[in-house]
């Protein structure tokens, strides 16, 4: 069958013109630009089934949790799986990431979780662009809940999840095949117990792609920001502490 | 005991017109008939369990993304655990299956569907064949969803979960001994999300086991069977990209 | 610590009639008995936890499921982990079992599934030894369920849970780590779909402990032992297909 | 970017001071401070995301034992993450532990429980501290419980997660990077089933921390901690019958 594809395209032209950007294989060469699709793609699946699972008991938190374990299992091959720029900010900062392909990772991340939220604002019934703050997947704080509680939270939980990232996938020798896992699983607990007071967003990604999507909460998406990365920069504080930072820093 | 076992089936003179078929150990020695063994009882499995699951919050996802876990570990040593027709097709575009075994593998995934959905018409009290819409592990749009909806999910669903297969089982080093509990783990979360819209299947046996065995919703089984597939061959394709065909094909 | 206590048992003078029995660490040196106490404590913690847990939604699956993973986890180093006659049954049917090791296996895990229901009797306030049919952790058919549908179901459930244990744990190279994860989520599966006719025990001494505390079902316990060692047997037949019985047979 | 932060620290003329304590790439150079630090923070997540979670169904258990797996993770490289000083106890009796690092472990724990109580103190709307025995992460006995069946149910469930840690993370080989899995597996399941008794503690740092914090059930914690604290050393007895205690006992 692939062989099929192959020829049916020669006769179309098109793979001469790809062959400088794509190996004999299909595979694209730029390794930079595979990393780039992965966390677009990632980022995007990971919105599209944590955002618009249903607010009940442990929905919520099983469907967050599981998709990025099954998200992370999908692209850590390639891009290390990030998909959340506070992850991608903290390893900036320990020196495991140029700071220019940091930046380009968490532009694929928001262009993802905005593509992600576009997908179920489409294929939701009733749900549609602009659909405001009750929308799936918008982050706001749970009546009563102050904005110094929802910073907090945020802070806590993100530096739980980025002190597991670390502890799994970065540092060595980590936890090789479970480190997905255990990210999962710190992401599904944190939103059992934080999610009923500010949806445990831990994601910048996660909190701006349906703000945008959806016009909701944008006033207080910015407290959300700053904790998820604050929280990951304490995360790498720490981390430089216990694991010191990226020793090969100068040959990256 | 097992040859008190051989002794009984060698005065009983099967052993010897066996003898031909299965190895010293007993093993059957074509790896092909093995194969569509585990790829048939797999489904089965994977169908009677994950079909039967009574549909409230988690208890549904848990069945569906559990039951695949435990189906994938039991028979990927000898089939590769797809147990799933887009599965199948997809690794079939991507040259990682010849075209005559995926076809093969097919037929017995869908016959596991329905020998699965069997079983469990015999053994639930009050259901029996020909139930019906409502007979459970059959799938049709919920109330309110439209026909293009169930596309999209059916679609990006399926993406997902044969991303996960990809990154976990296909390409190298993958992730070892984890893979199945990832892909599970995708199809968990998914259901969750996806279920109230679709029931999730993501699997052209499931759709039609159930269809077959309780005559349900066969009008729009094609359109869960078309969105699988070609969600199935979008993951194909990103996965060409991302990690490129299989490198062997023309040895395979 | 531990200096202490060897002191304080030497001067006890026990040290020295222990001393052929338990080595210069302490170990018991004889690997039979280290087995015997391991499938006893094991059965006994899955027992114990497995047969106490609620009986609602995801809750009794789960306990089920994961007391499971954690008492194959914590024993399987030491006796493989099988904490149920089936298992063990089919063991001894492929040739992986010597059959009076197979015995004492089995008795051991009946007398750990007494002890584990003598326990959660003694700590469950009301609840008392001979508290009849609505013990928890009895295993009866459901209102509406018959004995055949009973025993299809146990049958279908334990041919799975046994096939995940051939596939994980017997066959090589097996599954390694996650051996007893794929093991306990094929029961969590199973639980949940099952669980809602028979209560899903798969499992004799599972069977007879919470019968024999609490004097429940009785009359209706054999047709779930049989049902369990015929699923077993079921399974191992299709495992020597597969995979075939234990080669080394002979020496063993 | 982290250049940056050392060419300010540098100017700041902090570096200078920090250098004899710190390393090249920012590790804390004394190992015991890294565990000591591990265990403190470790604790702290475990208390904070398990202490807080609704008290629903499987939702408290599942926060409570993917905490912990998430917790273990994260800090199990540094100090091995007992997280729980009937953990560290246990190891002291077996001689896996020297008995001035396990007091200091223990302090750690405790003080990361009291921390973790604290900040959800602060971040739960209405919740201060103080606030007395329906505070949430406070154990006690529930209605129709008494002290024997608590005694027994937390020294029961003690046990059974202290014979899982021996198992997948003290002997050798153990259960490599799926023993934090085991564990807190184990956690939930025992959650399940003693909760609805005692909350199900497990854990001395875990009772003390809230009883501090909130004032409450102080007149019973102290049959927790006996309790959690015999269950460990049953756990240590029986790990030495199975696996021995550490031979390396007079070098360590
Ligand atoms: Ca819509
Ligand atoms: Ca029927
Ligand atoms: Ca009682
Ligand atoms: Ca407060």
């Amino acid at each position: 069958i692939p062989e099929l594809i192959e020829e049916a395209l020669e006769k179309a032209g098109l793979m001469k013109q790809l062959r400088p950007y794509i190996g004999g294989t299909g595979q694209i060469r730029n390794e930079t630009i595979r990393q780039i699709l992965a966390e677009f793609w990632g980022t995007l699946i990971f919105q599209m089934f944590g955002g618009s699972a249903p607010n009940k008991d442990t929905s919520a938190p099983a469907a967050n949790g599981f998709a990025l374990v099954a998200a992370i299992y999908a692209f850590c091959n390639i891009s290390g799986g990030h998909l959340n720029p506070a992850v991608t900010f903290a390893l900036m900062c320990t020196g495991h990431m140029k700071w220019w392909k940091g930046l380009m990772y968490m532009c694929a991340q928001i262009l993802g979780a905005i593509f992600g939220a576009l997908i179920y604002a489409a294929l939701i019934p009733q749900l549609h662009i602009g659909g405001g703050n009750s929308s799936p997947g918008c982050f706001g704080p749970a009546q009563g809940t102050n904005w110094s509680e929802v910073f907090g939270w945020e802070t806590m939980m993100t530096f739980s999840l980025v002190m597991t990232v670390y502890a799994s996938a970065v540092s060595k020798p980590g936890h090789g095949n479970t480190a997905p896992l255990a990210i999962g699983l710190s992401l599904y607990a944190a939103a059992i117990s934080g999610g009923p007071y500010t949806g445990a967003s831990l994601n910048p990604a996660r909190t701006i792609g349906p703000a945008v999507v959806f016009v909701c909460n944008v006033g207080v998406s910015f407290i959300y920001i700053i904790a998820e990365f604050f929280g990951a920069a304490c995360a790498a504080g720490l981390s430089i502490f216990l694991y010191g930072r990226n020793p090969d820093l100068k040959h990256q």
